[in-house]
């Protein structure tokens, strides 16, 4: 079964001062689109750069998910450190993810080129950071997810596909 | 008030043989164009490593900017180093400004993938590097300083506006 | 005389499992395209870093090339180590380049962004890592080469031109 981590990061959200709004936002998109079985695994840390790189290699070394999605912890401010974490555990870097993902929200709002989410590989797990908002974890995923079951396929085997009439998960033809 | 550094790296420029036109070029867009009051700080360093980092880091650290943009040394000639020295003082690297200035120039010349423009954040000042030419400097920051105030609020706290009139500077409904 | 190095990353090609089609492709594309004489030396190694490396330095700094071309070796697989080669040997990276290329396939496929191709400089040579296709060779260098000319002019003083009635190379007028 194809395992998916979920990690939220927010201090105000670990502390309890503001309820996790991305990482239920995150999981009603999988399963609203994902037509192969999964399951996830969830989680809230603080903006501290050891608790998101423990839960990280935890997942993808011990918990083997084959896709993590974070969400939250990754604008300007000082307390923001969820790229510095992912690239920090990162064996391949994916430029490509997070150019892709500041397009689509440039779409949106001029203030996404503000964003510096990153998209990773660690050993057979693939890593995206998504924005903090649900309304941007949704307009993100609407349009990327159809480039992630491949590279999921190529860096760990495993297996996911997407109802055809809400996502087309794409599959070059060798 | 808020503080904006100026500083065209250029060795033409520095040792007289040419007139630095960036510079100007740069402070005349702010004062048309920014609505609230702010004051420059202004210099001319040749395309030297160090010199470049030293100035950063004393308008950063000494001096307080809360924005500094650098005009010429970002293309792809042995003695443009305005890149490197921008990421080797930066606390934070901002790939989205990088990678959205490339965009805008792109509508005009296809060699604007040559740039290596970077926009980076060194504690509480954002650091920004812009085209050489001023042409090239107006049609950038006309497209993406509307993202620049939300910026430099979330990194320092100051408060810039613009005339809306002119450019409209985005910041998101919380 | 110019000279361009077109550098085929293939384990099966390597092996003479796989036909090398990459490599024939560019090297008629160049033949096509540019209209100023140029020759080129062509090899294959396999996905092997220390290899990819070796190649590129020798053809750098021994052979002068101005240009290198690699095909292959760029997406998210463990074997897929052409980028970080290319980057370990790297003077100056120069981001724009990979930025545009997965631009340009992206009008083709959504899992454009799974490339990690680079472009860099390392000495007087301009090196790109391109698409392992021959149909998405030629998709990118269509649209990326009229870029290409100028930055190595700027990089080896070498002097390449184009067929304008084919690819129109851009030199901006200073």
């Amino acid at each position: 079964m194809v395992r998916i981590g979920i990690l939220t990061v927010s201090d105000r959200a670990y502390m309890g001062k503001y309820e996790d709004l991305g990482g239920p936002a995150i999981k009603d998109w999988l399963s609203f689109n994902i037509s192969t079985p999964f399951e996830t695994v969830s989680k809230i840390v603080p903006d501290e750069l050891k608790d998101i790189c423990d839960m990280l290699t935890t997942w993808s070394d011990v918990t083997k998910c084959a896709l993590i999605l974070t969400t939250g912890g990754t604008g300007p401010s000082p307390r923001d450190v969820t790229p510095e974490a992912t690239l920090a555990i990162a064996d391949k870097v994916m430029d490509g993810f997070g150019e892709r993902m500041r397009q689509i929200s440039l779409k949106y709002v001029p203030t996404a080129i503000l964003s510096r989410q990153v998209g990773v590989i660690r050993k057979e797990t693939v890593i995206i950071n998504l924005p903090g908002q649900p309304r941007s974890i949704k307009e993100t995923l609407d349009e990327l997810f159809e480039a992630i079951p491949y590279c999921v396929e190529l860096v760990s085997g495993a297996y996911i596909d997407t109802d055809p009439d809400k996502i087309k998960a794409f599959r070059p033809k060798k």
